[in-house]
């Protein structure tokens, strides 16, 4: 067993605290503010919540875990080419599946229009009836099938979809009937009746979404965006929108963001803003804390941590 | 080949008239609107889309293919017991399950709060971010396990829900992981954290759903309706919501209906009220034909027809 010099966790938790003492007997377990009060910087050896110093000033630093997924926004440069083991919480699937399938429910059913109807207390039937639409038979594409897209497919699959995927290397993927790459990323949007991105955000995917792409999607589609925002040409996603040829767009993530106040995409004919809280609820800070203490063990034991992010892929 | 007196359908779709023309080629096809004008009442040998006259005016009449799923309301009490033969549309499973998911999901990931913001161009994560929930590990019990309740099963494991459904039989499901029968309905209450109800209304089903069924539900219970609004007492409905032991309603249908204005349900604290179009979507028409063509083919070949309802169970 390994002996570690200090572990800093998040400030308020004091159960946390003790189940981190509990698998790291003896080492010394710190909070974020006691730290800053202490200065033993530089005896610092395991993080869990992200890394507010700069990386010359923990000389002992061997292991983050993260509190996220996306580690865009997480980690300075000098922390990328480093050394030091960086994880992140893989507990999004099943929020981020929900919440995108939730939105997009909300246009094909037009629960947002019978939701104003409700607030002025009227009982109109008609119309929506004759316009709320079904997902089942019609085809999801999961732009970036890792594990919270699988989970996606396998929700659509059971709403009797069909289902593509896209990923980088665009290798067969068990929950998708066919796959595509970036190369053939237009054929991908063109078989799409609704796209649900869950891409990272890195260099190669930088505005992967632009006028041409979504152009090319079938008449009645719904874009999705559960990744990041600047994966998506913002403007491009607007003039879709005002033009019709998309149907609807439901985006908990924008580029910029925060989406500031009168900026023409929260008011864009059939768009669904949720301001980028997909994968929160209420159990988030309790799941993460058991993907550290998890990971806390096999460090102290000396095996491998999971989750580990590919610094150079970016994901 | 049985020969057909006469066969009426709905006004205004020629395309339709000329299908069921061609399926029975030696019947006399009208409109509704043409009988009324023509009188050949007696002569009526099969309807699509309810039964509008006393059946003591319609000698000749055989058979009745309803538009919708449930015979509440559609036919009078001399069809009940009359040898009519009455067919229903089942087209209803992946509308009404998505709508209900849709319901529930805009619920527990508080998409109408963000609805709101929206429409106020304000992004305030915070808050949302740390009430959202997820139906990931949580309970879904299906009330009334038909072919709608087995796709709402089915939409549920996918994401994650363990089942468990209720019928009159209580029979083995293979979609549920328990089954439940009326006797043991407080048992199916305390099991559900989201209980979706897709009842027919029968004598038995009336106000199925009342004070002792909520209070049975666990804490952060979902009570969603899509069946019948009269298999629930309003009443209890809305002291569970005030109360706060629900935390929330999803109800497609109500009793009364329509609500009226100024109904206390319209603005009970978590309820979300769609005015019974959950069925309803864009190709119903199309798809109830389909059924009814189907049916007629095999009317004229002398072969059994599907979808023939129980008049006596009343679905």
């Amino acid at each position: 067993m390994r002996s570690l010099m200090l572990i800093v966790v998040p400030d308020g938790d004091d159960a946390l605290r003790a189940d981190v003492q509990a698998a790291a007997p003896d080492a010394a377990v710190s909070t974020f503010s006691e730290i800053g009060e202490t200065g033993r910087l530089a005896d610092v050896e395991v993080v869990f919540g992200g890394m507010p110093w700069p990386l010359a000033d923990t000389p002992s630093l061997r292991w983050v875990q993260l509190l996220g997924a996306g580690i865009d926004g997480s980690l300075s440069d000098e922390m990328r080419t480093s050394g030091v083991v960086v994880t992140n919480a893989r507990i999004h699937a099943a929020p981020i599946a929900e919440h995108l399938f939730g939105m997009v429910l909300m246009l094909t059913r037009r629960l947002d229009v019978a939701l104003r109807h409700q607030q002025a207390g009227r009982w109109e039937r008609e119309e929506l009836s004759a316009t709320a639409d079904v997902l089942s038979g019609r085809c999801l594409g999961v732009l970036g099938l890792g594990s919270i897209g699988a989970h996606m497919a396998r929700i659509g699959a059971a709403m009797e979809m069909s289902v593509v995927g896209l990923t980088r290397h665009g290798r067969p993927h068990p929950a998708a009937e066919r796959m595509f790459t970036p190369d053939t990323r237009i054929e991908f949007f063109r078989a799409s009746d609704v796209v649900m991105n869950v891409l990272p955000l890195t260099p190669e995917t930088r505005g992967f979404v632009g006028a041409d792409e979504l152009a090319a999607m079938p008449a009645r589609g719904i874009y999705a965006n559960a990744g990041r925002g600047a994966t998506t040409d913002t403007d491009a996603l607007v003039d879709a929108l005002v033009s019709g040829r998309l149907a609807g767009a439901c985006l908990d993530v924008t580029d910029p963001e925060p989406l500031p106040e009168g900026h023409p995409l929260w008011t864009a004919p059939n768009a669904l803003i949720t301001p980028h809280y997909a994968g929160g609820h209420l159990a988030y800070m309790q799941n993460a804390a058991a993907t550290f203490l998890r990971n806390l063990r096999c460090y102290v034991a000396g095996e491998p941590l999971e989750n580990v992010v590919d610094k150079a892929a970016g994901y």
